[in-house]
């Protein structure tokens, strides 16, 4: 099963960089974030605000993520970014991110999120639910 | 009329730093709208997340934010942190902010905020209120 | 005197929203730091990381910074930036930031920066330089 | 063999909450990084900014960094931190986080860090170096 592959460009800021002069960790994770919800307006064709009320659920929270960082990434760099399904579960999927610097692979990270709405039974809480066949079909590549 | 000033004191953390070896201007914002719900909560004795419930606002949302770098804050230093209320207008009040290193004023800073509830008229939208007296009445130094 | 205009186009991220589903107030002084250097870099010619080689400086730190919030920004709008110089003094220079959502002016920002080059008397220090005249004729507008 | 545990408690602050008002997965990652800080300043009681030139290395970058996120972690909410070293490696080592809420295990991180030092044979990279055993020793619980 071959999924739909978003790539997307942006720079290393002044802003995203420690004293050693290379990206912070923790914006890599930023990052991902935005490639994750790029990736499925670029699958499903809602804007990521609306990708809640489209699919009847409060969200696609995170709840595992990681990163392999493997090269510095440093101010002024451009990155490439590719974002990719790694699988798709019952009610959860994968995503799976390769940062490029130069052609070489940096950094590679990925997301495990849930397909989630509020639980009927207790509306402060959410309940994962099936993530609809349309949906994953959406997200074959061509 | 003399308000209460709160005090509170933490680190310049090493992802708050930039490639310079300095914190970041950003964080500064991060660090006065910490320092704002601090003084509130001392102030009004409820904590920062029932403060809307408490008063029957949405918030306290920023309309106007201001720094000066008067001298370079670097990783590990201790930053002791003084805020108190600039000004109460009818609906809106100053938090100034002033950040010292090792005793030496580094950073001041100033955010104005408006007492906001949901517009009846409009409720996606925010509408200025007045400040209740007995909430500026609590900000007063003893 | 008018100076060069930048223009650059972004979009308010997930992780940059707070609760009330706005972009948090330190976002902006990230936004306008990156509109800084992309300015320098379409005025001078050099790329950010270069930029305190090629004019013998260390760069241009912040000491003074402000924004306007005048309407709220929220997930997912494309926000379009346009960043000039204010003015220029000696060893000083003001850069104005106009943050626009779907054509309506939503934050007005403005940061003070110095050219600063090490201090030969003590090289921990930053001091402040004049401003080449052929760098200021280069942010005039064509 | 059992290591220094560290405990810092801290508090989730507004600007780190996204609109869906818990704590924005990025977030995690700089706490890890200043907990991991703070472990080796109580294990070894240097503080963070001297601890390169009291090991002649440059730091400790992080190769690899992971967190599973059990529950929401709120606006407000305490967060009891516990940070110790999972393996001490011959030039790497990791570092695990757990963060609780009201008692209940909340975030689980892990952190996998590398000994080094400037490359002799190109000043411009780092090169992992072994460990001295009296740095390990320092970790060890009394």
């Amino acid at each position: 099963m071959a999924y739909l592959v978003h790539r997307r460009q942006f720079t290393a800021d002044w802003g995203h960089c420690d004293p050693a002069g290379i990206v912070f960790n923790s914006r890599f994770f930023e990052y991902f974030d935005t490639s994750s919800w790029a990736l499925f307006e670029a699958a499903l064709g809602v804007p990521p605000p609306r990708l809640g009320a489209a699919f009847d659920i409060m969200g696609i929270p995170l709840v595992n993520a990681g990163a392999r960082f493997m090269a510095p990434v440093r101010f002024g760099d451009t990155i490439e970014s590719f974002s990719t399904i790694g699988a798709f579960r019952r009610s959860s999927f994968e995503v799976q991110h390769r940062l490029l610097v130069d052609g070489a692979l940096a950094v590679e990270g990925s997301e495990t999120r849930v397909w989630a709405a509020v639980d009927k039974d207790d509306p402060a809480r959410l309940k994962s639910r099936p993530i609809p066949p349309d949906v994953i079909a959406r997200f074959q590549a061509p």
